[in-house]
């Protein structure tokens, strides 16, 4: 096992191979950040292709995809037959140049993306997902896992970067509904402690829909069996109403409110909610 | 029990009270809406104040507050003494509003919100909030269970109105993200039915994170426990980029990043996520 980059993600993820017993060789631009490691039992590579050369499979986690080029073309024994396994940040199109990158050196690689802190790391609650051909995955799976939760989501390099920008909007935004209504609530005098339970128990609800919402946009077909665009759209106009009475931000519901009159006025008011899958798939006023 | 206002929720709630075997007498304005009711054993009442004297509580469920006003304006008997519970929707200031309005008149009021559709009414699915004195609820509540998951919130009437709009936020919140990341997997060639379950998780946990970060709200102070602000708009510019580099829809993941920049020029950045608290309880740019 080799972890190229050792900044706070870096210097965990090393940690916690060598927690789970991986012989582990480090390397690190700023050599300096390796002492610790070295002293919990990691050897310290002299070079990145030494790095590379250390292991069954080498992990690149630096500041980004620029700074992955820059290190790995410094390295004179090349990348033919090492496994790469790059959990740097960046998008799904990163993802694919990079995989073309480095099959085209003759390196077997896997893209990845941590939906962890540091200090989260090594524990069940750091998920890490990949994509890239399955066969490299399945093969360093049960390494992997002494970092995590792993996943595999598929062929695609891309899709780990997709997944790990999707479920960050889904966290942003469950917390930004819950400031909302906490905002709307601390008006009245109820503590956020108070509310919170609500919250919660409304986002679990509505988690447990999806999956069948999902079919209508897998059928692009979105029947009204629960309640009709426009019902929503009349009840966002109220929640606009409030917020702005009681003085708090309406910005969130107004963009709401705004996505679903464009599709109200395209025709859909009719239809059910996840018929706004047609706007969010295409870039709105301002984008 | 006496349910005033017939249309297509007023009928679903005088259904449920018939089918749990309360005597129920109804009122509409138009009324030959009732009369699928009264072939189930509802007793149509001659006018408001006989619908009012009729039974221990009257339930209103009307277009709006305004309709309410005008139909118990012209009851003749008055309101002395009264049980009456509003769940006709408005805002928290119509219901605090409505219930001075009552009190004058002697009336006992609650102040309700159903969450649910007519056809889940009747059915522990359906969540019905009530505000007003506890002592009014408690008496009627076991009365009112016939109607599905029936829950007290708290002595003012604004209580209901604003958990109610909260709640939908919460609703539209959940939705739009997985719209989001559904938008962004699709451009993947992933299907909605398979990026569902992933979206579900994400949310059922960071909706378990409330309880605890509704304790820095309340506390006012953020230590960034987890991770700080300015991490998060990072990750929020990648969000973007990913979906302008796709093609979908960015006015979403714009408006949060907006938001966490007007926090971290304020200061905040090195502050955790619920320190946009500050940003949500007033007024945005353009409200
Ligand atoms: N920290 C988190 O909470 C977190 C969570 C999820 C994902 N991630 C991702 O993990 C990756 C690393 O994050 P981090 O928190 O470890 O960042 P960091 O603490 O800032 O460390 C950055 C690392 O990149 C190296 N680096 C940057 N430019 C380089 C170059 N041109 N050549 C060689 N090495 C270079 C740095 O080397 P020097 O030490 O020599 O400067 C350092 O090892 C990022 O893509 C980040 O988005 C981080
Ligand atoms: N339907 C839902 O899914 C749902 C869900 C949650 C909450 N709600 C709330 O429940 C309330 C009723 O909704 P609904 O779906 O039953 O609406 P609806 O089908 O449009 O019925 C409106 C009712 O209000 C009556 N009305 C309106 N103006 C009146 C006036 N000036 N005087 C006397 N009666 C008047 C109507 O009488 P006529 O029959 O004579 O016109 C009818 O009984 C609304 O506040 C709504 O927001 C509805």
């Amino acid at each position: 096992m080799a972890v190229i980059g050792l900044g706070l993600m870096g210097r965990a993820l090393a940690a916690a191979f060598l927690k789970a017993g991986h012989p582990t060789t480090v390397w690190n631009r700023t050599a300096g950040k390796a002492d610790q490691l070295v002293a919990e039992g990691a050897r310290l590579a002299p070079s990145v292709g030494e790095a590379l050369k250390a292991g069954s499979v080498t992990i690149v986690c630096v500041t980004d995809y620029q700074a992955m080029y820059e290190l790995l073309s410094e390295s004179e024994g090349g990348l033919d037959g090492v496994m790469l396994i790059n959990l740097t940040s960046g998008d799904s199109g990163q993802a694919r140049e990079a995989a073309r990158w480095a099959e085209r050196r003759g390196a077997h690689y896997l893209d990845g993306a941590i939906m962890a802190i540091p200090s989260a790391i090594g524990t069940a609650e750091a998920v890490i997902l990949h994509s890239g051909p399955e066969s490299f995955f399945e093969e360093h799976e049960s390494t992997l896992g002494a970092l995590g939760t792993v996943t595999y989501l598929g062929a695609d390099p891309g899709l780990a970067s997709l997944y790990d920008v999707a479920g960050l909007a889904m966290m942003w935004s469950v917390l930004n509904a819950w400031l909302q209504g906490t905002a709307l609530l601390r008006t009245a005098g109820v503590d956020a402690v108070t509310y919170a339970p609500f919250a919660r128990q409304i986002a679990a609800t509505v988690a447990e829909w999806l999956p069948e919402y999902a079919e209508q946009v897998d059928a692009g077909a979105f029947p009204a069996e629960v309640s009709a665009l426009e019902t929503d759209a009349r009840a966002m106009a109220h929640l606009i109403e409030e917020s702005e009475a009681v003085g708090v931000n309406a910005e969130l519901p107004k963009l709401m409110k705004a996505m679903a009159d464009r599709a109200i006025a395209a025709g859909h008011g009719g239809e059910q909610y996840p018929v706004l899958i047609g706007e969010f798939s295409r870039p709105g006023r301002d984008d």
